[in-house]
């Protein structure tokens, strides 16, 4: 017996469940859980279904639930194992010590197969995890010579995201669109406020009682990705730039990893410019 | 078109979700919203429906539903109506007033028939916004005279909720059964800490840094009753027992109040001494 | 025995806390509570000091308490006294309800003398709870004309505060000016997020998993003003426009009341664009 | 110019800030930040100030402050520097690497000498992180043995505190005793909710909707010691057990580290069975 999670979405009609259920069924597939949400300005139906049993013909099943379902209905089926992923970062240790840390202890749901930096800060740290640690500067070159070293080590690894643990450069259109759907950002504000780059300076700035971060998908458009995950932190009169960043850090790493958690669990839609999270 | 929503509960066992979302396909009913839960050490099945469609004969579609079903399965179908209920009170002002505010602006998902309060101090209030206040005095004389005067106002009306809106008196196990699964209080601690009296006094004494709120189904053991919804809130040492019970009531009312929508959006189910809240 | 609140503000210097505590001191008054900040990058110093005693001469007091004081200090005695507030509004009547239930019952910490609604549909339930409400349509006049009927009635009264709880029209310079640092608005977003009208629409458009409201003083600038207070609540796939509203208004109505409180309780500094909020 | 802390406790009487103000403005102190706290129960004086200024003298400091404080007042000078901490653990990871992370990057405010742990789990990754990891089975020994064991390793470094980073071993009266004020525990609970052992297990029997961590200090009646964080976290039906204590581990880490953070800075006071935190 074992565990498989379905991934269906579709255009809305009558008769979805009974025939995705039906097909399950017929296959001897316990359900465990199901979620299910149908976006109803866009007519789309998305499901996520958690079940047990033999799967001996995973082809057959898809195919099956396809001849079912409407015409660009899109199917996946996910046997349980660990997502390959490759963090990015700069300088700040805060996120990337909390992957490299659930990753050690196998409570990541995903194993980290490298780090890239585009400075040497966290190599030590890294390397002491046993974590292989790559540096690419993005100095003296230009950007596509940057990215394309980049690709070049991510490449080598049979990956399924790639997350920016407080990577600092702005990626190009074409490298967005290469690896589209698996790069997740940490952005330190509450999106869509504080757009942009220092925003805890403009938070103190603005005199906010709130700050956040969001996780978010990365298109290429900038900081306008699909959000995953949300949280904000409250600040007062006594909080300068540096203790917000410090207050910040703690909310980000909890963004972030609570971002990726949702995600390795295939628990995450995206749908246009917005996710569907069945938590 | 109505829209209905169809409560099920019953053991668990393969095919479940076919077999019902099968028959309500050949009645022309749209799934608009479905969540479900196994609670896997009861074997027990939980689920929620809201569907859209015609309705001409509930009567068939429960027992179609039945025929299909394990033995003892129960079986609800909810036309959408607004609850009646009852609000039982005693000085306190927070909690009632938060639910005769949303009673006379349409938006509690029930009507108030009446108020009883075992003193005078709410009548002024209550009359004020239309509703009928009945004082019941618990003094000079015994519970169950007390209960029974209580009762004979209640049964006036054909409701479906009694609310304990910081009802200060506690019920006989008699009064208890005759309302089983109607009554809602709410309990001035996050339990189970503090159970009883005085939580607020206690929780100074203790130095805890956060108090709470429960808003549980009342059975005959006191404060033991379904939890249905939980809050904290953040004290500290400039918290006094006055102040804490100042800033516990903004947290009495929101839990009791979003444990009230949950039930009259037919969002709850018991399950032996928990709640399963489909939100 | 009386209580005083003491608020300073003036630029920073050493020895200001001895200087000020040294007049209380030899005036025979008991600091029960004291708060202080410096502003380091602005070189400003604020100060609230509760403190018990008998004030026969507070003019005497605050005289005292200048001398010793840099030469533009700023000094506030406040005896505890209620403070006497309009309210204006449009059609929504959640935070209308919270203002006035808590005013019903001597919890607020202010006496609200009349509301001022641009239409009619908040006028039975204010009548009801005993406030007096006038009517000032925006319709068929310019908004000098507009502003210049509800500023005759603000003006009978002696206020303290305007309070504006979801009043949907902006107002002009001269009236903000008119009444600079006494009129708080809530705005229905987590600023400067959503700036402007529809916020929840905006919130909804661009999928964000968190929706939040703002508390501020209102300047000439539009939804810039000094922020006073600031929470979120989680949203998520399942939230329509109608259902944010919904979750926003519960949002909104904790927010205006946690400012007004702080507020009437002389707990909030202005400071340029920012708040100093000594909780 | 350095920068200096001064935590000073004492029997609470009029003219005390004057007094200690004084004493400060006259060895040309300046205050740069200044808490101070009166329990009026029990007539009890507390006060934070940091200040800057030139320091050739604490003791003489110390002394004139003495001299102008109540007969048995407390009087801590400290200077700017990192505590010296042990951690104990047995075998869960989550607040120990929490810990050691920080140590490395030197947002701690503390130096970890060294962890003492009851299994043999976490030594390798202690000591990837390069600090001395010391294996003291509590097995085949009596509790004073395995106590003294612990102590020989303790008292090789002079350190300013105890981490209990769940640590599943009862600890003596007497060794409670001879590190009083220093011991610092992470219950995984809400105390005084779950009081002992098992507290998920019993969270989930009862179907909280709340699950939450207490950090405290250690005194020698089990979880009742002075309480200086609480945080809690949402949990619903679809948490088992498992699903509690992953929640729950996010939680306790928070909430351990809060109050370190607190500690390290000079922020806790203890009165009697409780904490006065100025944050």
């Amino acid at each position: 017996m074992n565990e498989l999670t379905i991934l269906i979405s579709c255009p809305d009609q009558v008769g979805l469940v009974t025939n995705i259920t039906r097909v399950l069924a017929a296959h001897q597939l316990n359900i465990i859980a199901m979620r299910e949400f149908v976006d109803e300005p866009n007519k789309a139906f998305f499901t996520r279904i958690a079940c047990i049993g033999i799967f001996e013909e995973t082809k057959k099943l898809k195919d099956k639930l396809l001849e079912n379902l409407p015409n660009n209905a899109k199917v996946d089926l996910i046997a349980k194992k660990e997502k390959q992923i490759v963090v990015l970062v700069t300088k700040e240790y805060h996120c990337l010590a909390e992957i490299l840390i659930k990753n050690q202890f196998k409570s990541l749901g995903a194993n980290v197969k490298a780090v890239i930096g585009n400075y040497e800060e966290l190599r030590d740290f890294t390397e002491q995890l046993g974590i292989p640690y790559f540096h690419v500067s993005h100095a003296d070159k230009d950007k596509s010579a940057f990215e394309q070293e980049m690709k070049t080590i991510i490449n080598q690894f049979d990956i399924d995201y790639i997350v920016l643990a407080k990577f600092m450069r702005i990626l190009s259109t074409g490298f967005v669109k290469e690896y589209a759907g698996k790069i997740i950002n940490i952005h330190h504000s509450f999106l869509p406020a504080f757009i942009g780059a220092n925003p805890y300076r403009k938070a103190f700035e603005r005199g906010v009682k709130i700050i956040g971060a969001t996780a978010h998908f990365v298109t290429d458009n900038l900081d306008e990705g699909p959000i995953i995950t949300q949280h904000t932190t409250h600040v007062d009169h006594n909080f300068g730039v540096k203790e917000m960043v410090r207050a910040g850090k703690e909310n980000e790493k909890k963004v972030l990893l609570e971002a990726l958690e949702l995600i390795f669990e295939n628990r995450v839609f995206v749908s246009g410019n917005k996710t569907i999270v069945f938590k």
